[in-house]
């Protein structure tokens, strides 16, 4: 470990520019991501451009369902002056002062504070530093984080609002806690990998010979542990939870998901119909708001052996301490793009080791797998006692668009080791998929193949270079 | 009360075409609204205007503090496809299902749900659509509330994820309960207006001569009910509290605001040194986001005979429902422009009423006060036990741009009762304020008087008609 002076010599390069684009991948034409409250997807990014006076560049994805994304390019362009002329060894050296800074903007507060927009689009810029850190470093995201010393973690850190669950002191005896194991550990990561589950055979637009069909295939790769949507109609779920558990039989791990489709007594009352098929938890089973209704479907689900998961769409570190103070989170799922990136999600892993709650990351969107390895490394290398019950999701799909995809082998992720963040596009996917002027959207509309209902009837520009 | 096909007949009109324009006050110039955590906003709002084929136009307010309400005009703008085409009468035939409708469009529900930038959008858009009803039935919005049946309230609500805590039959029965009293209620609102509280004598950035004349003033004019933003600095706010109790004397109610400034401990300890100043509420202690340490500072504070008050940054009914449930909201500050307008605030105020909290409303920014004196005429009328400790907020500036601003005389609101929902702004407004190119605007620029960093870094095209 270095000391605090020369371990961000690296860094002292100046912010010149910000771009952002809109990306969109017309999934909804396949149903793949379908689920029961977000029927036809078109998985999307925001994808922020940091160019510095060195010449290096930054590369943050943040996450979106297709419209709507021209919203948050809007919001990463209002936040640019934030960020344009900043040095990076200085945003680096307390980073946690500047991220309250960024998000306590005394006017664009208002938007949020910390939740929505303006929640996803502080999150892609995030990830940008992050990614721009990292190949000035030479190191992959995760490495760094393995790599800093526990004052250095939490330096990382804003800590408003979290004391009464976490303070600076208890963070850095935590992170204390496995210093003597950690090389043992990131020998075993990067030698074995990382668990995996996957949601990719049980998406709800899905007919049962489809399922069938992924569920050997995913079996014949490793995998061991799956995922499903359910929650628009019980028979049918009662069906396709048949038909999975016929194909990977009783000594698997099965997952469902509701995707915040039900009140708290629906939760309840459905799941109980769904025991026999001994799902190992549901997740999302209503309101991501709902620290109490979580609380109360946690109690009611206990006896049968079934957890609750969720946290996908959480909306920043003060909801996740509540879910996990109160017992409403039986797995913890992080997203690596709805709060303030890297930094606020490291906060969230140290209230789930401080409850002893498994994280289980949320992937699958675009860039979304990309990013959550290196999340999942430094977890499970720092801060985890066991690797038991701690998959994180695979779905195998736009993984093409990076320079450096995320890889799964055996189902497990393959611990990356190039400089950054994964989080690179081809040039050739933004030739094609920028949003609605690449080449694939235009061929689409021209075809009369999509329709965008929202498009036509835009009175403002959309996102584009003045 | 009429039958559900007569009662909407007037409604039968297309909406043709919906504009929003970026409007915004320099305040931050005098620290007019300055707290704890927006030391210098410039109040603002979109402004919503629908446009139909009968000619009949509405006009809607969604409210926030400049920077970032670009974001709110484009996001208002991609919503356009949601509401352009539609015919009034079918919205409101079923507005708890249009709503959902929505609030849960498959794609665009990713950047919420339902809070933030994309709740302060809908907002904008249900209140534009009041307005417009209520011109078209010749009624200010809170008369076609008070003369609603039940059924027609209940059907203007959408009761996803509340139905733990109050079902459709339940918010019937509660709105049957002072029927009979109705006309009485009616009157006595009518006749003797709603009860206020003033803001307006202690903006944090206010000194001690300018809070001592302005308490004087309000004194003079009626006003027996203050408050005070606390927060920043001890000392400051005790002395602060001194000058203001000094003014005011014993018998009237003081209450406090930090604005989010604290940690839950935080709170909790510096309120406990401000005691002896009696304040009845301490409003926003910590997290908008964070129930369980609202219950834990009510729990601390109830011994001292301090409420907590909340709201006007609670994002949704699910988040209203936790507080109320929970204990951790003595007062229960509804905001007419944050959540999805003037259904969930229905929400809102049957929850609260079920558990018997006060509804004391958040305003002062900008059409704020207009439009919660017709929600708070409604609560009194229909839904409150009583009048005690309800209290709606009243700062006395910005009025002057609306052709029907609202009116305090003797510390009360005169009930409005030009047909609409009282957000129409002038034209002359429009002209002079709209942002940056309105005539002020190009003026503050011009003299070097105001500067904004994030203008000048703008990327992409402000919102404007294209």
């Amino acid at each position: 470990m270095c000391s605090s002076e020369s371990y961000l010599s690296s860094l002292d390069v100046q912010i010149v520019d910000l771009t952002v684009e809109d990306i969109r991948f017309p999934t909804s034409l396949e149903l793949d991501g379908s689920d029961a409250i977000h029927p036809s997807p078109d998985y999307a990014a925001c994808y922020v451009v940091l160019n510095t006076n060195s010449g290096q560049r930054g590369f943050g994805i943040t996450f979106t369902l297709g419209r709507g994304n021209e919203i948050v390019a809007h919001c990463i362009d209002s936040l640019r002056f934030l960020v344009v002329g900043c040095n990076l060894k200085e945003i680096f050296t307390n980073m946690g002062a500047w991220l309250y800074k960024v998000n306590n903007e005394g006017q664009l507060r208002w938007l949020g504070p910390e939740k929505g927009v303006i929640g996803l689009s502080v999150g892609g810029i995030v990830n940008a530093l992050w990614d721009l850190r990292a190949r000035l470093e030479g190191k992959p995201v995760w490495k760094i984080l393995v790599d800093s010393t526990p004052e250095q973690i939490v330096s990382l850190i804003d800590f408003t609002y979290l004391t009464d669950c976490i303070t600076e002191e208890e963070a850095i005896t935590m992170l204390e806690k496995y210093r003597e194991s950690v090389e043992d550990r990131e020998k075993d990561i990067v030698d074995n990998g990382i668990a995996t589950y996957t949601t990719a055979v049980g998406w709800l637009g899905y007919d049962d010979n489809k399922i069938r069909r992924l569920s050997k295939q995913f079996l014949s790769e490793g995998f061991t542990d799956f995922k499903m949507k359910v929650g628009s109609n019980l028979q049918d779920d009662i069906r396709r939870l048949k038909t999975i558990r016929e194909c990977i039989g009783w000594e698997n791990n099965l997952m469902v998901d509701a995707n915040q489709k039900w009140s708290c007594g629906q939760a309840i009352d459905w799941m109980k119909k769904l025991t026999e098929f001994k799902p190992l938890w549901i997740e999302e089973p209503t309101s991501p708001d709902d620290v109490i209704a979580h609380k109360q479907i946690s109690e009611a689900l206990h006896p049968y052996g079934i957890g609750v998961a969720t946290g996908e769409a959480c909306q920043n570190r003060v909801m996740f301490k509540q879910f996990l103070a109160s017992g409403g989170m039986q797995f913890c799922q992080i997203d690596s793009a709805r709060m303030s990136g890297v930094n606020e999600v490291l906060a969230v892993l140290l209230m789930a080791a401080k409850y002893d709650i498994p994280v289980c990351p949320h992937a699958g969107g675009v860039g979304l797998c990309e990013m959550v390895q290196h999340l999942q490394a430094f977890y499970l290398i720092r801060l985890s006692s066991s690797q038991k019950n701690r998959w994180t999701e695979w779905v195998d799909h736009l993984h093409w668009p990076f320079t450096n995809p995320a890889v799964v082998k055996s189902a497990r992720y393959i611990v990356p080791n190039a400089p950054g963040y994964s989080t690179e596009l081809k040039e050739e996917c933004k030739r094609d998929y920028a949003y609605p002027n690449g080449k694939v959207w235009k061929e689409l509309f021209n075809s009369g193949k999509y329709v965008d209902p929202s498009l036509k009837q835009k009175m403002f520009p959309l996102p584009h270079k003045i």
